[in-house]
């Protein structure tokens, strides 16, 4: 006899099915679509959201989720029932609550607002997005309303890419963060470290791609579960735990780009390849919140990846290599270029030290703007602001500044403190799996990620969306999120890479 | 104010999306899915299908439909409106008569068999395949009984691939094209044509790509409309006017491989490039029938890309990319070594000459299996006699006989004749053509194919699926389907080629 809670996942599974043929559409548009498909592909992906949207929310949905309910009473609250009945409850309270004019609406101005980005930037003028901005604002009022909050109307939309995560809880945070940050930062910038000119000289593109998938597969990645292709902007996406693609862009002029890119995403890759088989074509085969899957992306491209124990390893084969490039420059030297701080106006390009920087001025302006302290025609004069405040920098422009980043035009306020949150959880994390794995460094030195890819997949991988962000910090590190071993990362690695003390 | 056509297309509309959706999830599992990805895209191609069939047969496609046929009464026959009716009820009428648990019970049968197909051809095991092969015929007896039929149970099945041709029609043609060719193939036999081994020498894969790609792209392939891909066996698919996708497969080690396989599956891409942009997100965005679509593959393939003034202009670029080969080759051999006629077992494999006799055997067979006459226990002994019959060479074994083609495997009785509609329709179409285009043969010899590429537009590629095959035959060419005009072309071609008249 079929229970309540196989019903309900059963009714669920086509939902996923959907989502998970959207990604696929999604990905073959940044990797391999021909530019004339571009609306013919629009429409293919609006048909799968609204038809995903519909079955979601429609009336049978609620009512197994109902007897479901009643049957995962009294079960293990991390069993994959109570899990499955408890996640589905929030996504669908969500979804019902927004009006289906209001997401579509959001969906056509989103559309547009994209359009108008990418050319105001293009210009470097603001006044070109800034209508479109205007009406995202707008609706994105709308929506934070229609979702409700307790405190603060910044939770209402930060809580769509950070369940259960505040305003006030990242500002305490954040708060920290800046007043030890900012001294950091300008200790370095008074050091002082050269430029290394040999990271841009010409490298072969099909061995930097090599070299990139070697590691990947030492990392632990499946290419019999997954795959890795050519994209403008690097990213990770799903359509089965069995089936996870990312991306990487290869510079043949700038080594790092390539590289750290493919680390970067192979970590987002080993999250969604590690969640619980049983979790498949469920709510639950998908990341805890994108803070937390920004700790696995940052933990093996930084922590693992840009650290002096991993190159002991890798060094002499990247020399291999690229001989005629790297043959005459000492492991220390690289170590020490691809490791350079350095205030930047893109937050994309920045360093560990400085990025957590760029996403605090940011979230400085979305709180102004969704408390309507902030014009969006005077945003491109705050941006200055808060950019000579955080970085000591002036953009030279709106391209270099205000326009630079594709989130707003997407409507997705609340997204950037995700990037923050995922630097410092990802040490929170990784100190813990050097407690717990004595020989972690001694295993990075020699080029063996075993150990740390079990415990990854133990404490945070396999639960998939099972448990909160604050979940996995309890469970895993036993406190909550905290600025403190970020902080003293920064301080432990700089220190040392540079020879100067710090506060 | 909206119209009931309007609407009526827009209700369509995401159901094209979807089946869109399905075609591109189709296409990545055959070039770059990961082996793991198998069950899941299995799943999720499952409920494309199920959704888009399930809003296809809903009551308010009938309903929509009986407003629009009231206001396209009057309209022209091949208007966009008029049009759209007739090929939606015809379509709505076929889907409305499969009971779903048949068309589910199909589906999961096709599946399993397919799997015990691969297996019983590579054991060469007939016995592994046979109770598949018994429920798949039993599964299509009833389905064509649900369709229904006037004449014949076959015209059912046949009328999938190929709208209003019959069993009866197909018979008349086929036993003119069987009593014509089996001499013609003997004569040549008798003849001998010397193998060309050159052809199998270590040709580099990216030269013989760009070569191919090359060619694709004078014939008029538009690359901002399409992409080449590889994959194990070469196709083409369509998820939209804008994004026409083929793929290829390359051989070092035999050339003809992939550059035929390139120029065929080119002729079908320009089918589908070619319909009118006014059709996009139709029903009507689609070719007229799968023989209208073979013809459009079998002309650039064969009679542009395998004729004797085709290589007049492209045998010296040839020459120039793969000198070790072809550099003391000159190009009567070469043109002769890819006009080489030979019976051989295998349809893929077979020359244009032969390739007929491949197609009549087994419509022979499928109308013995249909009428009951034959039994699944028997067709291996059956399907040996016949190829006897027309071949004159038995099967070593059953890979390489009844176990060669997947067709079975998916229950698709009733396709293999298609094969050598397009093959005669070429011919025709071609002919028309020729008359039409005086200089056609100088222009295929200097490179150019603007006029052809035009001429075939204008005639056939942006009707879509608003004619049939027959409809297309008596605008275009003025007769019916006949045998005669291929037959014509391959007594002229092989009797220059090899000096030997036919009778």
């Amino acid at each position: 006899m079929q229970t309540a809670v196989q019903a309900f996942r059963d009714h669920l599974a086509p939902i996923i099915d959907l989502r998970s043929a959207a990604a696929v559409l999604g990905w073959d548009q940044e990797t391999y679509m021909p530019p004339g498909a571009v609306e013919a592909r629009a429409a293919q992906l609006g048909t799968l959201g609204k038809l995903a949207h519909e079955l979601f929310i429609a009336d049978e949905t609620a009512a197994l989720l109902e007897m479901a309910q009643k049957e995962v009473e009294g079960m293990e609250y991390d069993s994959d029932e109570a899990s499955l009945v408890r996640v589905a409850r929030r996504d669908l309270e969500k979804a019902t609550k927004l009006p289906s004019d209001l997401v579509e609406e959001l969906a056509r101005a989103t559309s547009m607002a994209q359009q108008a980005w990418q050319e105001a930037r293009a210009k470097a003028d603001f006044g070109l997005f800034r209508p479109h901005l205007d009406r995202l604002l707008d609706l994105s009022l709308r929506k934070a309303g229609a979702l409700g909050y307790e405190d603060h109307i910044y939770d209402a939309l930060l809580d769509e890419y950070e369940p259960g995560m505040t305003k006030s809880e990242l500002e305490s945070v954040f708060d920290g963060l800046k007043s030890e940050l900012v001294p950091i930062a300008r200790a370095i910038a008074a050091v002082g470290n050269e430029a290394h000119l040999f990271l841009g000289s010409n490298y072969d593109a099909q061995s930097q791609w090599d070299f990139g998938v070697a590691i990947m597969r030492d990392f632990g990645f499946d290419f019999d579960r997954g795959r890795q292709d050519r994209s403008a902007h690097p990213f990770t996406t799903t359509f089965s735990i069995n089936d996870v693609r990312v991306t990487t862009r290869i510079h043949d002029d700038f080594l790092p780009a390539g590289l750290f890119g493919s680390l970067h995403e192979c970590g987002h890759a080993l999250y969604e390849q590690g969640v619980s088989a049983g979790l498949e074509r469920t709510l639950l085969a998908d990341g805890a919140s994108l803070g937390v899957h920004e700790s696995q992306s940052r933990l093996w491209e930084i922590l693992v990846g840009r650290s002096r124990e991993f190159w002991a390893h890798y060094y002499e084969p990247l020399q291999d290599r690229f001989p005629d490039h790297l043959g005459g420059v000492d492991r220390e030297q690289f170590y020490r270029a691809i490791n350079k701080v350095e205030a930047s106006l893109i937050r994309v390009e920045s360093d560990e030290v400085t990025y957590n920087l760029h996403i605090m001025m940011r979230f400085d302006l979305e709180i102004d703007l969704l408390e309507e302290r902030l014009a969006v025609a005077d945003l491109p004069q705050a941006w200055n602001a808060k950019s000579e405040e955080y970085l000591g920098l002036v953009p030279g422009n709106d391209a270099e500044g205000v326009l630079q980043d594709i989130h707003w035009s997407l409507a997705a306020f609340g997204y950037f403190p995700t990037y923050a949150l995922g630097n410092l959880m990802s040490v929170q994390f990784f100190d813990r799996a050097r407690e717990e794995i004595p020989d972690l460094h001694g295993q990075i030195g020699r080029g063996e990620f075993g150990d740390l890819l079990r415990w990854l997949r133990d404490r945070i991988h396999r639960h998939g969306r099972k448990l909160t962000a604050g979940e996995l910090l309890e469970r895993t590190v036993g406190s909550e999120l905290s600025a403190g071993p970020w902080l003293a990362h920064i301080r432990h690695k700089y220190s040392d890479l540079l020879g100067v003390g710090f506060r």
